[in-house]
């Protein structure tokens, strides 16, 4: 039967890729490199290093296509990526059917962690509830840019006995009402300013690029910083082209 | 200058260690085992298995010692675990200026990622504020078994723009109202089972030694599935003298 492996393969740092993702790097025949219709060509040529750096027999093939787009026509945002990514699960199912045999190996490399804010394992999901064709698939975990956040600026993520909260720019607000500490990982729009004012006693560790040569940190109480770090990520995203940042917001009483 | 590397080893499978970690574990001159005084043996031969696998150079020493028990009479949790973290401070300064030189390495191997619900970084920390020793330390992320989890069941920790909260067994109950999915990674007293009755739409991805060869996977709605976890939770704890176990509750509708 066919195989797909889901392979985390890290946030930035190529040598965040586990032992068991490498091990599972050399069964694949196909890599599936689905390319988000973006600037970001140093991502796919970090996913070719990778390859290249760890898989000892290079008979494997890539095939290379490109995401389907979200409708901007839907307005409500969970119906939008619902339906975003049933075309997405059509997109893959035909790779799947058409590029493997049956007897071979296909491989998604995913950012961080295929569990967290990442859809193709739901892409997946959906791809075997449809029956259309037969497979396997496995979930190797990988590194995940909050775990880089908290190594790089050398924090603990929960407080002691506490909880941690991690979520997205659009759900940061609530987060911080219930949490003494919120991760936030996807956050375009930088929604931590507006905060600034509210929550004064409030530390952020801010890092872009994480794990890469072009890596930022600024750390630093909310207030006095975010205006840095709007900068900061404002030159770096024009220098480069994309961005990936996270951060985390501390009650710093309870750190 | 003397430095310090807390290496995170991945939850279980020895095949959750990254190249970064392998990397770090050739430089070191004298690991510190620390034994928590219970019956954990297989957890110590784990460290000594991955370190005979991945240190190509065997020239290290190894230093065993046992750490301070948490003082019963004092109330307080947070209190007890303060001054817990205290003596052991003590008890890590010792070793780092009595077993290393000052152009060595030592490191503390730690289970999971050393950002989350682990201990030695505050230890660090306070090491660092007393200003007895001077070092450098670098911390290095790991698997946390929150990944192997979710890796394991084939699951997402987010619903489609959502948060999610890591707790205790301790804050379940105020995490899981405030979040549609809770990942419990401390809960030594089945917390789960109180909330079986009052949530009856939710589900639980219950998993104990993840990643390892007795790894055992419950799933199903939190009513239906509770005792049953319970059961072979106590029984495996009988069997093998140990139990470390992690679950997500999720309601259902969301995921």
């Amino acid at each position: 039967m066919r195989k797909i492996y889901l392979i985390g393969i890290g946030a930035g740092n190529p040598e965040y890729i586990t032992i068991q993702a490498i091990k599972a790097l050399n069964l694949v025949d196909v890599f599936f490199f689905v390319d988000k219709g973006d600037a970001k060509q140093e991502l796919v040529d970090l996913r070719k290093e990778i390859c290249d750096r760890y898989i000892e027999n290079k008979s494997y093939r890539v095939v290379e296509t490109s995401d389907p787009v979200r409708d901007p026509g839907i307005p409500d945002y969970k119906t939008r990526v619902e339906h975003w990514h049933r075309e997405r699960a059509l997109l893959y199912e035909q790779m799947i059917s058409l590029e493997l045999t049956e007897d071979q190996c296909g491989a998604f490399l995913v950012w961080g962690d295929p569990s967290l804010y990442d859809s193709t394992l739901r892409i997946i999901d959906q791809i075997v509830a449809r029956s259309q064709v037969a497979f396997e698939y496995e979930v190797v975990p990988g590194i995940t840019s909050v775990q880089a956040l908290a190594a790089r600026h050398k924090i603990t993520l929960n407080g002691i006995g506490e909880s941690i909260c991690i979520t997205t720019g659009r759900n940061l607000a609530a987060g911080l009402e219930q949490m003494e500490r919120v991760v936030v990982m996807l956050d375009g729009n930088c929604v931590f300013r507006s905060l600034a004012g509210q929550e004064k006693d409030t530390e952020i560790f801010w890092g872009a690029y994480l794990g890469m040569q072009d890596e930022i940190l600024v750390r630093g109480n909310l207030s006095d910083v975010s205006g840095e770090i709007e900068q900061k990520r404002t030159n770096a995203r024009e220098r480069k082209g994309w961005i990936m940042d996270t951060y985390m917001l501390s009650k710093p009483d309870r750190k």
